[in-house]
């Protein structure tokens, strides 16, 4: 009974190994804490304490649902990371360090949760964050078991950084750093069985030091904002909307691969509502914009960055798409859920 | 039909609201930000900027699965705010923020959100801190529908704060505030269906007043836990191990209503294996005991703090009970889950 107990135990996670006793102790000790360790988080006190010579902090979660758990391009541990980074990156923080909470679904293999904290590993170190502090739940399955993942991150404010939705104007230029809607096709096709080009991978990265260096280039970055839920679309309407001025962009230069392009086609979707992770729209003042790109250019993660439009003062304020034929058709915000379970 | 689903919206979380749309915004904006509502949540950016003017940041994450949601003395919102508060103030570390990442299933009634939000912001008020940044997913429901909730947490450090298992040492006391396992047994005997006495209610109480009274007054604090999953046997059976020396505790003396004794035998468990939401192990220095006593128990939330037991040098080093009989039992830290979703 023994042996089996053991060999179950290393297959998969059983509701015991949620209850905080011993099982809890060796799950952590055994498949979280090799992959993850750092002095912070090795210590597995309730929580970490960290020398913090900056006068602000940065503070942002997210909790990731994501199905399946991995995917071409990436998987919920990495997409965790990247997301979190993101968020801080965006609010002009340098990233410094992240929770992790899971909730996993009992009769996860182990293979499965070895796989996805190594990934989550590789992303920190990518990210140049740690992981240090974190919590586990088991939770019964329903069907297949999965997992959530939250991310808690917190970072240091960049000095001088002034994002301020306020000071964007008419002139500015819009920016993102590349191809979009690749993070929510490529799990649409796997969730559809449908099989495009091995090209179509999840774009989670980490983006802060794509970000720092606009910063480092001493550009006037008036805003910046991750485009994950609710896509591009989503993005430049909270933008028009908080800014009350219009946002002209133009299909045309929009970075849209054509595989995406084939794929949103069949899927029935509108890439400009489809989820990314590894996607930052950027507001720079018009004088900045072309070193701005060159900037981003220079970076691996913004090979493919493109100017795709302005802000203007038309009235009312609305996000307005200049189509490939020419037309102009208004760019309206996801009203419900899409694409369920997509981050 | 639009009648209708402005009814349904209004009724229960629909898949929709998960999206980051439209929807996803009016839910936070009419269900969440009303009630929680502050400087640096209000914007709903990516993340939340704190001023910071302490040289450290205390930084914990706990995620909360608990059924059911609501119970006596408690909901799951009130638990996450003081679980992750606790887990702060045991670190040695005046509480400042949180962030809320809730994971909903779709079907919830938007009354029970709308209850357990209110019960966030009562909690974090009673605590001193603020829901300065969240997240929002929601996921097919599982037969009746529930939800998830985390939550991180940051901390100012405490000047001259000495926590350290290092310096536990023979003749140290221990100390808790008040009565065990009630947490643990009213969600259990809200799940059986059994009916004991209406005063056995969930202890989740914010401590980090009640634990800040101990540095005020001076005692010399060398370790705190808070005693959740795996209740007081977990706490203890960790100190033993980490600090490689015994813990003698007496039956007698460890805080314990007729109601949950009687409710821990009618249910099978050990009462010293029950999750508390509100009680914290304090290791003192035994000329301060007396001293910490005293202070605990001029606060309401620690009336029925007692002297449960002392550090010795014995070998090997473990957890022993002097029980009420007068003999000698091991106290074994819980090795699985007895009491899956109790936290």
């Amino acid at each position: 009974m023994a042996a089996i107990m053991d060999h179950v135990e290393t297959e998969q996670v059983l509701r015991a190994h949620g209850g905080g006793g011993e099982m809890t102790g060796r799950l952590i000790a055994e498949h979280l804490l090799p992959k993850l360790a750092n002095e912070c988080l090795s210590p597995l006190t309730d929580g970490a304490v960290l020398s913090w010579p900056a006068s602000s902090v940065v503070f942002t979660t997210d909790s990731y649902v994501v199905t399946p758990l991995e995917f071409p391009g990436g998987d919920i541990g990495r997409m965790a990371v990247c997301g979190t980074v993101n968020d801080l990156a965006v609010m002009g923080a340098v990233p410094v360090a992240l929770s992790l909470g899971l909730i996993i679904e009992e009769g996860l293999p182990i293979a499965t949760l070895d796989r996805i904290t190594q990934s989550i590993a590789v992303a920190a170190r990518q990210a140049g964050v740690c992981v240090v502090t974190g919590d586990t739940k088991v939770i019964e399955r329903r069907g297949e078991p999965g997992m959530f993942v939250n991310t808690a991150g917190i970072g240091r404010l960049r000095d001088g950084c002034r994002l301020d939705l306020g000071r964007v104007e008419p002139g500015d230029v819009i920016i993102v750093n590349g191809r979009i809607a690749e993070h929510g096709l490529a799990i649409m096709s796997v969730r559809a069985g449908l099989e495009f080009d091995s090209d179509l991978r999840s774009d989670a990265e980490p983006l802060a030091d794509l970000i720092g260096g606009l910063f480092d280039e001493g550009v006037d970055v008036k805003f910046l904002r991750d485009a994950t839920r609710g896509g591009l679309a989503g993005v430049l309407a909270d933008l028009s909307e908080q800014a009350q001025l219009t946002v002209e962009i133009d299909e045309r230069s929009i970075p849209l691969s054509r595989t995406a392009k084939h794929a949103a086609e069949m899927l029935g979707l509108d890439p400009l509502t489809v989820a990314n992770e590894g996607k930052v729209v950027c507001v720079v003042a018009a004088d900045d914009a072309e070193r701005a790109l060159r900037r981003l250019q220079s970076d691996p993660l913004g090979r493919s960055a493109a100017i795709i439009g302005k802000v203007t003062n038309m009235h009312p304020p609305l996000v307005e798409l200049i189509t490939i034929a020419g037309g102009r058709r208004i760019v309206q915000r996801p009203y419900g859920e899409e694409l369920p379970r997509i981050c």
